[in-house]
């Protein structure tokens, strides 16, 4: 039997341990080994690589100042990792007890020396089991580079990543916040796929719940419902994400990168419009279920009543004639007058055959004058 | 089978390519030839004209620094009109990707020297359909020029246009400012027709509910219901766009221009009441629709329930006296003092024909005290 | 077949003419003709004329400036009219066109030398057709005068015009300030006894819902219910208007009547709760229509249930011994002892009977301990 | 035939006279003649008196202006008195007409002379009438007296007036303030019992509506839910009334007295809490009724559908061998082979009786497999 | 027979005295003797005792001011006890009110010396009768201690009272501040396994719901939507507390704290999210339960129609050839010709039969046709 699935992302947020220290940096057994990918590149520079290690890659950063890095590792699973990101980048506990916590809402903070901390949520989209998958993309800017961290191998900023291996376009050109603004803007751009996915999945709902309705439409409508009230669940908080970034002065957010944000904030108003119109859609079918099934209710109750109303009095009659009313004494053999006197006339029995066919006629005349035989 | 056309609109959305770069320029296929208009006048001078292509239009204006002038530019299917417009009238490659991608919710934007750049959104209402258009105008103000852009030939500024040409009225004496606000002042009018014919649509589903409600009804009303949604949102962008360019200061707004602004604000604030007003008006329809439903079963389960309890009792007396037993011992033809001797009394047939009827007379009797007959 | 009224006052907003020039004043054409009428007064003098034209009106007010001056004019059929206006009043265009377009929202502008222009709407509640009439009285308030225009010869300031007369009270010894007040007071005074009617009515539809519900109601209670938000739609506005009125400084808007304006804000907050009040019981009262609906069907599928319960079981217990099965063999004459040796037997018949009445016995108390007598 | 209770107290609002002068003093005619108390006290001493007249009051107050004095005066029929209180008091005409039309949303107004104007409501739930009576305390405070005025002669201060003769705790020590937050104290403390009943009450319609749901219980959980949204119109103003006091600076409000202020605050947050979960509980009691009616029908219908389905057919069966055609030709004798052989086999009673009840077993069965001897 | 539960913690409000002195201390009557613990250390130094007396306990507090005290008092059955915390600690009298009246939102106070008064809430689910319970946790700060209140002997603060003793972490090392955030911290961590157990219990409902409904899902549903209404309004002012803390400056508030106090804030905003996205889930599963009865009801009717439909018509055939018309004039002996002539027809009695299986197979495909065997 299926199930509304909106509570599958809840195990992660029940599965923290109660009562343990705040900023403890706790690894889920489930995640995967880290993978360390590094791209570097300056206006004309551009190199690219996985590394075998994390030491490899500090190194690389650390000793190449001059050009702007995409620190990118996938994966948590190495108990160390945590402590050397903190000590080498200058994060705090309760940050990277956030990363590894894969249920934050979006949001931005400050961290020290002017550079921000970004939480987005990557989404995707699974059509077997019509619900929505989501992944916690964190990002660290720093002066120099952008330092992003994910639980999965796999993301949606490969088009990103093309962008800047090409080098076409403004990106190798601007401040590393342009970075962190061009992953948002990818992970948002993702998000409009889901809805037009949702999206088709009410229109075919809404065409059987029209013509043959039943219980499993009801169902995919009610979950595509907490599907969209999850998506509404992370795209108001990235809202109030944007809306502060936006108010952010310099140094923090360099005033011509606002347009590129406004653009982005733009795209996220849409999306809530869109979230909200298709929830009142979901509404509108949930309506047109109850009224659907209202009317086949409608329609059997209407069989039954015109067979039983045409066919009940019939039998009353019939089983009239069906009494044994004696026709005449036992004893003397004397024909009673009132003795069922019908049941002994020639014509009598065409004729009830043909006041019965009559009464049917006027029956069925009443029903048509009513408009039962009219589809509600 | 009709569908709910809320989603008609949302195809253009969600047919854009997630993860291309920002503010790249992707000129639909679907798009028109570009046709390029230009209204130049001053006070006392006047001209209009479709002009063959692009060199010429900017010619034109630049050419003549001294008049006001209105280019209106439809369609876009030319991959460097873009380009053109950006360098010769100094627009942002967000801006423009804006105008390209025509889903802008209503909005107001600031744009170097003081200009403005304002998305509306034209109504057109399809009666056929059952359903809103909206395509987008984006306007662009400049020192002396208001530059329009819209992706079909056909608008609904031709009343504007008219107005300019005969000279009637004050526009020709106003900053080019007053220009702007008179095509958000046409672009509005045209709406209240469309709230009309969703008012007037609403008016005959009502009768047609109160009065042999199906399917069909409910389903209309449920499709207006998401017009109206449509409609809402994009009323309040309108609204907070006009509040913006009412809070804005000289010289992007002009004092004197602000009573004009207020006006379009107060229409769109009505606006706003009379699309709540008419949602409103949906949901009592959907109350009201039901109930009818629920009134037609209850007297279809009148019928069956008047029509049982008078012939059930009936048909069990009449079986009774259809029963065999024997009047008298088979063997010796002794007869049984109960052996169904109602059978064998002359006037048992008509005292039980009176004494139906009496039974007949009560129940009905009953039913119209319960009221019954009294329709629902 | 009766209307849900709540469209009443639309036509006359959907009948504006869609890209005329802003400030253009359309008179309608079902106008009345002007009436002009005039109360001059100051602490020691009175006097009050309708004046035949508005030429003597003008002057009179022209050369007293001594006096304080009520310039009451009532129709608009003539198309010189707002010109005089704007020129001897020295009012806009735009506040001209509102005065003409009799759908405003209730709505509080500064004018130029710090007077104001203020709309509000006059009720009436029609107890024939159970809806709201409401007529826009505009006001502008001048330092000598106030000016009142609407488009119906009567009004509800009859009481106003009588406490100017007697010259009782402090209405002659204040700025006309406090007459455009105690305008707004008047009007609002009104409202309430409206919303008492509206109130009669849903007490008298409760108590029929109660006893017997019909359609008609269940159609009442859903025009009160837009009769309501219609009156929702006028009171929040007047909010607002008094709100602004109560934030003014001077000189527009004097320390000491602000208790006064104060008093109305009250009054109105009062208005707010009772209107919501009354749309919240009109949920209550669909509520109660659709249980009382859904016992009634309760109640008639009750007697159809225990009607059938009761006499198919007989029924099948009479066709039984209606059966023809042989008692004995037809050509040997031999006795099957299985052939319904029951029908042959001197007491089967009372017996039988007896089952049948015991039978019933049962059933019944079983309805009756199932509490399907007790009415729901 | 009970009513839904919440117009009560709307009389009150629509007596009032429309278009009368605003600040009009209007006695109503039920009104109770006045009666004055006085309780006079400093830290040592304290006198408690009903005077005959209220010239004594007024002259024991001006006499003794070392002492703090409780001006507290119930019912006001006495056309002077007003006047009398306005010229020794210093209360404004608009204050005073609020005091006599006992309808005031909780408020407090500064009047002159740093003194305050509050008005408050003290309930009373009647448990016959299910119904919240409210009456309006006045309360006004000066530099050395608190002045209350009450319509009637029964309030709910006792217990302070207790506490001020025994002069257990702080009240004497403190300024007049202290006394008006006392009295604010005791009435709040009074709306608990009123909320208790409520909860009581809607408590006992739950076990009914689970148990044997009635529309009587409908009716008196509607009726709560209106009592409900009464109280929460009542306690709403009172927290900005409250906020207001809070946000007030010296010398109208000591900073000293906040957190007493602060603490009463607390107590109608904790209000407004529970009224909003018993508001929701109601909609739980409405649901539960509908839903526990729709089982009841469930009930029913399967009752007659088991009994139809298993009694129907067989009636058909023993219909059909009740059935007359001839097993053999009238005329010639010879035995039809067709001719309805069944009924001269010597077993085909009671084979046709076991053949019945083995129907009837399977189709209990059936019934049993889907469950429907489970109580739903 | 179960109750919704969501009044189980009113009974607390409403036992409150009404009319009582304002900070009286009323130690309720089943309040639990009180118990002494003290944790006392420092950055080296660890101690943990229970008390026999207050004397020892505020004697230990006093001697040692160089160590952090948590002094951790549970049960008030001592009419002294809050009179010597008043005097030892400087307490207010009604914040002690507020200690001992446990049914306080959670809130923060100011208190005298720049201290602070936090009132937090700890949640036990219990899962046998399905209710939250909720016990008050009163927290004062001051400067070397931090005092908690609680009416309970148990509490979920043991894997705080661990780290303290182990001094593993940043506890022993930070300000006295840092432990009050350590409470907040721990009490929302068990937040969440409630959360849990509320999400698991939906979950299992979901299912019955869809499998085989009874009123008892029904049940259990509405009573989890008031214990999410309760966690709700446990969980907002939580909100605002945190709020109000991270809008407090130093002192109060150390600015390196508020990195924490944030981090408990992001907690709130997940809970707040989990509560409405359970909630909105139950409101969906109603909406499961009403459509699933209706299907029950729609199967129901379903087959009563079927087996009506079928078998109704065929009674009356095989009723009319039951009916006892005379086949010949029973004086004369002669034959009728419409003497219902087919009972003697050789053949007449398996044509019968053959045609009234016709006639039901027709129907079973009309009913086929109809998709009445598709279940809904």
């Amino acid at each position: 039997m299926p199930k509304l699935k909106f509570q599958s992302d809840h195990h992660k947020i029940f599965s923290r341990k109660a009562g343990s220290k705040p900023g403890m940096l706790f690894v889920p057994a489930e995640a995967f080994a880290p993978r360390y990918f590094l791209i570097s590149f300056s206006e004309q520079h551009f190199e690219e690589a996985e590394l075998p290690d994390y030491e490899q890659l500090i190194n690389k950063v650390k000793t190449q100042p001059e050009l702007r890095h995409w620190v990118d590792i996938r994966g948590y699973k190495d108990d160390t990792l945590m402590g050397k990101l903190a000590s080498d980048f200058g994060l705090h506990a309760l940050q990277l007890e956030d990363v590894l916590n894969d249920y934050q809402r979006p949001k931005v903070e400050e961290t020290e020396g002017n550079n921000l901390f970004i939480v987005s949520r990557m989404l995707r989209w699974s059509d077997a089991q019509q619900n929505l998958n989501d992944v916690q993309l964190s990002i660290f800017t720093g002066p120099n580079y952008v330092l992003t961290l994910q639980s999965d191998y796999e993301d949606c900023l490969d088009s990103l990543r093309e962008r800047i291996r090409v080098g076409k376009g403004i990106i190798r050109h601007r401040p590393t916040m342009y970075m962190a603004y061009a992953m948002l803007d990818v992970v948002l751009d993702y998000y409009f796929p889901v809805m037009a996915a949702i999206s088709n999945l009410l229109d075919e709902e809404e065409q059987k719940i029209i013509l043959v309705p039943s219980k499993k439409n009801l169902f995919t409508v009610l979950n595509l419902k907490s599907q969209l009230a999850k998506l509404r669940r992370i795209v108001w908080p990235e809202r109030d994400k944007l809306n502060e970034l936006l108010r952010m002065d310099e140094p923090l957010m360099p005033e011509e990168m606002k347009v590129y944000f406004r653009d982005a904030y733009d795209h996220v108003i849409q999306l809530i419009d869109l979230v909200d119109n298709h929830k009142e859609m979901t509404s509108s079918l949930v309506d047109l279920y109850t009224s659907t099934m209202g009317n086949r209710m409608n329609e059997i109750m209407k069989v039954l009543t015109m067979i039983s109303t045409i066919f009940i009095p019939l039998s009353f009659i019939v089983g009239l004639y069906g009494m044994n009313f004696s026709h005449q004494n036992p004893e003397t053999g004397k024909v009673y007058p009132f003795g069922m006197p019908e049941l002994y006339q020639p014509y009598a029995y065409p004729i009830l055959l043909v006041l019965m066919l009559l009464l049917v006629t006027l029956q069925v005349y009443f029903f048509y004058r009513k408009g039962w035989f009219r589809s509600m």
